[in-house]
C-alpha cells in the first residue's frame, strides 16, 4: 500500500508563499522513499504578493494561494478544505513567508498567532490519530500555533532566540539544530528542520531535509498504519 | 576560484516559465559540486500567464520573466542582458514550456524557431569560447534553435519522436535518454538531460540533473578555464 504524505503548500515563493527549494527537496525526498506526495493548499488571498527582484510587496496585486501553490505541484494538488486525516498517514509542511502569513499569522502575531481554520484541523485530528507530522524553516511556528498548549512539542527553528522564544510562549520547547539536521519528538511523533532559518546553501537545506523524511518514514514503517 | 555557472530562467511554473523542480535541482546539484549558480533571465513580459491549477491561459494577465524567475533564485538574479560569457564558466538552462516560450518560440514555431537575442548572444559566445552548456528537458531544443546549424550538437529531449525529429531540422543530431540518464557531446561541450520530458518522479529527473552536473563538472576541472 502506498503511503500518503500531505504536503501542505501556502503559494509560490519564500517571501509571499511556501519556499520553493524547500518544497521541492521535501517532494524529491518523499519520491526517494517511494512515499506518494499529496499536495494541498488552501483556496483564497494570498495576504501579500511580494516583488520577489525587489522585495517590495506590490501594491494592489492579489493572487490566490491554492492557484499559485499549483506551480510548485505541477497542478496536482486538493483543496485543504476537502481534506481529512484519514486521507493521509503523515503530513509536512515547508517553510517561507506563506507558512506564517497564509496558514497562520506568526509572521505579525509572533506569539498571539491563530492558525487558519483548515489547517488547525487538520493538524489537531493528524496529531490526535497519532500521524507523524513534520515542518520545515518556520512552518513549526504554525505547528506550535496549533499543538503548543496541549501537546507542548519540542521542536526546532535553528538558533534564533526571539524566534525560538515565541515557540516556547505559544508552548513549544525549543532545541537548537543546525541546518543539516532536524529535531525528532518521538512521543508527539513530529519532526523539524531549520533549513533557510539559516543562510545555507540548497544542498545543505536539502541534507537536513532529506533526514525529516528519513524520520518519517521510520515512523511510517513502524506504525503499521 | 570559484567556477561560476550561470542558470537562465524564463519565468517561475512549468507551463509559462521555468519548470519548478528541474531548476531546484540544477541548484542542488550545482551547490554540491561548489559551483557557484549565477541565475539570471530576461526582462519584458512572459508569452502567456498561465493557471496552473486549470491549465487554461488567464486571458489579459501579464507577468514578467525577470520578476517570477526571482522566486526561484529567491530574489538573487542578473538581468541577462547585462551577461558576457566572460563573467561565467559555463552556463544551463531548466526545462519547463518557459525555455521554449519566452527564451525562444519553439513551443509555437518548431523547426522555424527563433531565440530571445540576449540568449542567442550568450549561447553563441559561450560556445565560441568552448565553455559548457547543459539544457535539461525541453531546453535542448533552445540550443538547437542556437547553434543547430553551425555546431550540429548531439543533444537528447528523450524519446519523443516529433519533437526529436524538429531538433534534427533544426540542424542537431538526437539520441534517445532514459530520465536517470544524459547525453553528452564531448567535442561540442554541451550536455543534455530529458528530465520531465517524461512522466517521471521528482526523484528520477534529480538524478539525470545530478549526472548532468557532474558531466559540467568534469569539464570545468579538465578545461583548467
Amino acid at each position: 500500500m502506498s503511503r500518503k504524505v500531505g504536503v501542505v503548500l501556502s503559494g509560490c515563493g519564500f517571501l509571499d508563499g511556501s519556499e520553493i527549494h524547500e518544497s521541492v527537496c521535501l517532494l524529491m525526498h518523499l519520491a526517494r522513499h517511494g512515499l506518494e506526495a499529496v499536495c494541498m493548499a488552501p483556496r483564497g488571498p494570498q495576504r501579500h504578493v511580494v516583488d520577489h527582484g525587489t522585495r517590495e510587496p506590490v501594491p494592489g496585486a492579489t493572487r490566490d494561494i491554492f492557484t499559485e501553490s499549483a506551480r510548485i505541484a505541477r497542478g496536482r494538488l486538493v483543496d485543504l478544505a476537502t481534506v481529512a486525516a484519514t486521507d493521509l498517514h503523515a503530513v509536512v509542511m515547508p517553510g517561507g513567508f506563506g507558512a506564517a502569513k497564509n496558514l497562520c499569522d506568526f509572521a505579525f502575531a509572533g506569539a498571539g498567532a491563530t492558525a487558519h481554520p483548515d489547517v488547525a484541523r487538520l493538524l489537531r485530528s493528524m496529531h490526535a490519530a497519532k500521524k507523524p507530522i513534520g515542518a520545515i524553516c518556520i512552518a513549526p511556528a504554525l505547528v506550535a500555533t496549533v499543538l503548543g498548549k496541549t501537546a507542548h512539542p519540542t521542536l526546532t527553528i535553528g538558533d534564533d532566540p526571539a524566534t525560538a522564544a515565541a515557540l516556547v510562549q505559544l508552548g513549544a520547547h525549543h532545541r537548537d539544530c543546525p541546518v543539516t539536521e532536524c529535531v525528532i519528538d518521538h512521543e508527539q511523533r513530529i519532526v523539524t528542520t531549520p533549513a533557510y532559518m539559516y543562510e545555507a546553501s540548497v544542498h545543505e537545506i536539502s541534507q537536513g531535509i532529506g533526514k525529516l523524511v528519513d524520520a518519517l518514514a521510520v515512523m511510517l514503517a513502524g506504525s503499521g498504519r
